[in-house]
């Protein structure tokens, strides 16, 4: 296992942790003055800055991208629906490519309809069923262009409305079944917070291996969590185990980087960008 | 399947659905005014009125228990705290056979210390075994007074403090270790709040069978859900289908009381408590 505690090298941030903030520009810069050498940036960010100038700050700074966030939200109830969702994924993947990531981020959606307030149905299989289809019709375009997908579980609080992929190993038996040779144009993303409590999670870990471990992102689990979406913590101010897991995940032969990814707006999304830059990379180091 | 449309004799009500109006002795008369047939009380009701007392009510209104809430809490960072929990679980055998409860339910408990405000280590592994190794004893005892024992998986987002045993694959496979022969003293309550995300739960339900299936709890799972704990939407208004979970549960074998068990601090614990078990009725023939 890596030793991180002498630097922060392995390091990177998504950018949604301080983008109550700042704009992405200013977060680029704020990362490249602190050594921070790997960002995993959201489309809306990227688009409010602009594709091409934020492309050429990446490349002006050598920033490295861990990840794009994101793709996915693949169901819908009608055929129009799940086509618009298909131009979607093929635009992020083009995007991803411009920036040169290691991997686009999909965050698969859950039951059609309901994350813009009412879902459509309940039929949480069928729900399934668009976002298998949806990752082998984007997965047959990002092989074209290089761009590897990283499925995301999220946790399963998220099942309805985000992601109706919630543990490694139904998102892994989706790989087995979309990319049964393991090119690595199809694995995993591994983030802490949506996984932890699983107890299969190192047993699935292993079975992810190399070729489908493409990212791994660390924030922690408050005990009271008090909001489903935006009360994450800072890796240490929580009960997850994060060196052990990462121990897993290294094991297994990833050694890439640990991206921090907090959504907090009561706590981090309300301090100085700066402390909560120089936090990240405190943590980093002694909680990760 | 059974058809719920034509009356309520199936209808079980968890009294912790209308706790904020009534004691337990006013919540049996309201629910036998209503021909409600069956309960499931919790000990710190029970307690505030008295055992014998409640007895001696569940006696002359014949009231059926679908359940007792709760034993479990076995994770302890002591030998003391473990026996401490024994100790506990044991009574609460004992007070679920003088009230003739079908099951005694087990939330097994999650980090220990977490519930009180502080996790006295970050070893989910280790809380696993405290489960495992407590179960066992408790069911020792179980065995003896003739009272079965239902864990109950619950959701992810208790698996810090309240439970570690969330899936109906994990809850099994501890039964498959402490009770092999299936002989009914273990087994599991299936509650659709918990499990209904589970892309395994149609498989792990026709595994579990008539032997394990020992009770079987509905509410709804709300979108947006504003509270981890205490926000459980009334049947119907959420986004699970129940009727489908309801149909894999009775095909399994399962022929007991369908069981409400709403937390609602914002809704349903301000309405009358006449209007919640009326629409606990209405909700059971048309949305369970």
């Amino acid at each position: 296992m890596r030793d991180f505690s002498q630097d922060h090298r392995w390091l990177s941030i998504n950018t949604a942790t301080v983008r109550a903030q700042w704009k992405l520009d200013a977060i680029i810069d704020e990362c490249a003055r602190r050594g921070i050498t790997a960002i995993s940036p959201w489309r809306d960010q990227v688009a409010a800055v602009g594709l091409d100038r934020i492309a050429a700050q990446v490349r002006s700074t050598g920033m490295k991208l861990s990840g794009y966030c994101r793709g996915g939200m693949f169901p819908a109830s009608t055929p129009e629906g799940r086509r618009l969702a298909l131009d979607d994924n093929r635009r992020a993947v083009d995007e991803a490519k411009t920036l040169d990531a290691a991997c686009l981020v999909l965050v698969v959606g859950g039951l059609p309809g309901a994350l813009q307030g009412k879902a459509e149905h309940k039929d949480i299989a069928a729900a399934r069923n668009d976002v298998r289809d949806g990752i082998a019709a984007t997965l047959e375009y990002a092989r074209q262009v290089g761009m590897p997908l990283a499925i995301e579980p999220l946790h399963p609080m998220y099942a309805g409305d985000r992601a109706c992929v919630n543990t490694m190993e139904q998102a892994l038996d989706l790989c087995d079944q979309l990319d049964p040779q393991r090119s690595g144009a199809l694995g995993v993303a591994v983030d802490v917070y949506h996984v932890w409590w699983d107890p299969k999670l190192e047993e699935q870990i292993r079975r992810a291996g190399r070729e489908r471990l493409l990212a791994f992102h660390v924030c922690d689990w408050l005990l009271p969590t008090r909001d489903l979406l935006n009360d994450r913590g800072m890796m240490g101010d929580g009960v997850i185990d994060i060196p052990r897991i990462r121990g897993w995940v290294e094991q297994a032969g990833f050694a890439g980087y640990s991206e921090v990814e907090i959504f907090s707006s009561e706590t981090w999304w309300k301090r100085d960008g700066g402390e909560v830059l120089d936090t990240c990379i405190a943590r980093h180091r002694s909680a990760v």
